[in-house]
């Protein structure tokens, strides 16, 4: 079959590789019927995601059909319509328990798929843990619908629920890429009063304004985020600000927009340290919780899809099919075409 | 009437001052019968409190007994033997209802006392929003058992009330000078399954286990935090770290003891920024809260003390009269004689 | 002014009474702009509210403008539109701290206006308190959205708040009458997957449907809800039941089409006690959350007016002055025409 | 091997049975070393409780070891001394998932052993799911003091648990046998101000007193709980109620001792159904958790008998061979010579 392959120093290329069979029994092999191509992917094309394994297949977010399950698979069966969750976990040991999936401690544990085993970015994959790591897509979702319902919409699912959001607050998203939209819309469920967007690129702005998901649009240089945020909250500054930028300063814009105790949720995916000023937020009593998703919640999200509550499929820009796919990653890579997201066919 | 006053540059005397008045219907007289120093007393002397006024009377944990009050105040009257809250607070703003006093809005709200208004290293004080800033002592509380009520005992309740402690966690406290063995103390209340203290002085860390407040002591150099956690714990780390020292290392020790989504308070006031590698820490998910006190729980705090939960007076070391306390800043200041916390008599 | 009276017996009149005067440095004096009544006034005139006052001017669900206040009010001033809080509370004692300001232990503290003491079915008004019993309304919401502020778009706040719900959960509200309906609209607010209103009245439910609040509506007769509730939720039952109607059998149905672990909020004022049959639901483990609103979040829910997140003057479904509220007392009482609730202007 | 068997119609017998063999590749064989007869057990003898199968082996409360393992077990192995849960659970279905292990969907999901299949008042016994269902015993933790961790101990562990007790509340326990000595114990754990034991046994009351449990005991009849707890809370009533009696009066006692917005833990097993008199409650906004048990935090439990935070062994006040265990159902039963609990040694 055809698999984007990882080949370390910077190189992916499209090849061809054996088909993957079942290994243990709790695995399933899905045949990948719509998949995509994630920021993490140019992270490990450019070396900066120290566990990701040369001669690996890339991808991780992805949907298909069942075509073979091992002994102790009780959930799907060959011919479901299924979503892959980017993480792969046990289920039983420490971190599963408390719902902290992406901790689990087994080897195949959190991330591994189109990282440290082979991923999506072809024509089947396995998956281990099925599962857990698989979910049903009733009939009338479609395939776009379901695509991100396993890597950045559990993202931004995660993100909105620990950012406490309570109805009426003031939420601030630093960052209108995939992953920041998708936290729009989460947070969206928990109907804070207005949400305040922030990026450099007018366009992916003026898209979430479009779609509903945010109320005010700032663009730093242009607008005075603190200043526009003081003002729409009484002085007191957000209640919530989600980082899903990472950029050269939203770090610390995070920070200043916020209002005392308020809880910053950094998403984003750095690729330098940053810096804690606490002695200029003394006294304000800010939480940060950082992370990188938690693939817990992948039933939740595909019912809000089933039921109408959420729809990302407006975030595929761009289609092809998977012997374009090396076009497709220039395109998203340089941000060409105003690419949100691609929908790759095998 | 004696007090010792700010004078700016580095300099702190004990001078002749007049009598405090009150000035407002919510304010109170309190005639202090004994009172300390704090490590924020010496931040102001070296002039890292940019918001102390020189020329203001320090002290902001002490007690004492009331002697007026305004005609709005109700919950104390004069004769009231009370403890004073480091917090100064109106109870009706944004902040106040949400608990969060540290933040109130009003001119005098949060950390006034002793920096920004006269304080109580002196013989009476004015204690504005009295209903608020004071919490009566029952008879059977000694002064010594009440003097650290309102500041650093505060301090220790809010962080271990933040610290999402859950019965059989492993909790780590970087510091064991007054601020950690009260963090310590209050971490206690929620019955982790061990308390691991860490510091550099073998005497507060003896103290920790003496008085049962630390199952593990730890001196890093000669002891390895992060082995040594992983060992009691399974490899993971530990549940929740409280970090009270504001040491050069200790912020990087703080997160790196403690487990994948664990929480990390950060409790001490830091004179340097610090650094966040958010790269190495990518997937950990952790959550720093970040803070400095939030005096809401002082009649909680009280009330344990009534019912012998909670006595934090082994804290005394040493005491003096008011007369001596330029001596006892000395000892204080350079942590001679063991010192702990004083209890200076006016 | 013109005042309606509660004389006892069951009996209420339109009279004359004096026009109300500040007592209290805390009180504001309101000119009602508009009123309504309330199902809870239906109790007091049958003598089933046994703290209700003979001689009291009832009312406790109205806006108005300030026309005084007490020197000590400071966030309302004369001139400024507002809406009532039918709890008034000092917020100061224990449970106002805690944010149980239904039990206030003041002497006016809890549901007092209108029952207690003088409430706005009158031309004027005095609100103890006025600080915390009156919401400022902001220029572009009108009186009518304004309205039920207060009163039962409160109570379905605070009952929607204490339901724990989940982004896609399944969530039962049992009555669809003027506290029913803002108890959905309330719900909403969580986003859960579908709500599923229970009610005798067919035209009430077609109103939940046509606004968008109820998705599956049921009759009981009709149809048999546990079994609905069940297809509809993998045969689990409703994550989260609202109980609103206080009908002869509606309690047994609460419980019945709860889920294991579920929680259900008992939100209906009851003339009758209830029977709680724990051998039939040992191993359910069901919370119930008995009440009778908590008035805490009038601000929040003006500003989810202010921004658009919820409009309740859809249940207007009438319309007097305050010479014809006798009437209104009897269509409303016996629900004729369709009505849904009045809007009464003095 | 011998074992105690339920024969319907109010029979138990002692007989000899076959040996339990593996049935799934998730079960484990235990041998018993210690067992104990539980309060459930008399209510499977006298018929109340319907899913309770004649035939059955009896006993859901023992330790034992380890013997047998089916292939999919990866925490237990053969020779490793074990507590067990009261609870079966797939840990993979909706409840199991939310930590609602009681109502775990698969077949013999729940409290099953003992009651729908054999339990541990037996030489060995099987037990499914063994991952979830046992819990290793640290060398240093006696037979006797982990004997109840799966059952009584969990049952006061789960209900300690949701009863939201925060330091320094004011905590009533309605019922001071074992199950009620367990809540006491396990209510501790959150540090309240004081624990109130309410029981007609004099002689258990005086054993809450002795081994520190309880503060204040009374005995209704003689005391007037209501009138004693309302003064030493101010006149607001306890913060939680736990209910543990199953008495007459003692729902009701339950309610009227509760503050307003206390939590009220239904943790007993009643026979009867309960009044839940609305209208006398109106306003008070209690909460009620009603239950049997969530075995979801044996480890934890556990892990703080391993560090000596809880010690239940004192419970056990008489101890026999299984060869006299139909003895022992009779001083249990009829609670003869202070009973308390038995351990029975097969």
């Amino acid at each position: 079959m055809k698999a984007v392959v990882y080949k370390g120093n910077g190189q992916i290329v499209l090849e061809e590789r054996p088909m993957p069979a079942l290994r243990d029994e709790k695995d399933a092999i899905v045949q990948v019927t719509l998949t995509t191509i994630c920021s993490s992917d140019i992270h490990i094309k450019h070396g900066t995601v120290p566990k990701a394994v040369p001669g690996v297949i890339l991808g991780h977010e992805f949907v298909g059909r069942v075509v073979a399950t091992g002994s102790a698979v009780k959930k799907v069966k060959p011919g479901d319509r299924v979503a892959v969750n980017v993480e792969t976990f046990c289920g039983e040991c420490f971190f599963c328990r408390r719902g902290y999936v992406n901790n689990c401690t087994d080897e195949h544990g959190g991330w591994a798929l189109g990282c440290r085993i082979d991923g999506g970015q072809a024509e089947y994959a396995r998956i281990p843990f099925a599962d857990n790591g698989l979910t049903v897509i009733p009939d009338h979702v479609t395939d776009e619908q379901a695509l991100f319902n396993g890597d950045i919409l559990s993202t931004g699912y995660w993100a909105a629920k620990i950012g406490e959001i309570r109805p009426a607050d003031t939420v601030a998203v630093i960052g209108a890429g995939p992953t920041g939209l998708c936290t729009m819309m989460c947070a969206r469920l928990y109907t804070p009063a207005r949400i305040i967007a922030i990026d450099t690129d007018g366009y992916r702005l003026a898209l979430a304004k479009e779609k509903g998901l945010a109320d005010i649009t700032l663009v730093p240089g242009r607008d005075d985020p603190e200043q526009v945020i003081r003002e729409v909250t009484d002085g007191r500054g957000a209640d919530t600000v989600f980082e899903v930028a990472g950029g050269k300063d939203t770090f610390q814009t995070a920070w200043k927009i916020a209002r005392p105790n308020a809880v910053a949720v950094i998403v984003a995916m750095y690729e330098e340290p940053q810096v804690l000023p606490l002695p200029d937020m003394y006294g304000k009593n800010l939480v940060f919780k950082t992370g990188g998703v938690d693939g817990s919640f992948c039933q939740e999200i595909m019912d809000l899809t089933a039921c109408g509550k959420l729809d990302s499929s407006f975030l595929i820009t761009q289609r092809c099919g998977l012997d374009e796919i090396m076009d497709a990653y220039d395109v998203f890579e340089n941000k060409k075409d105003h690419v949100i997201k691609y929908a790759v066919r095998p």
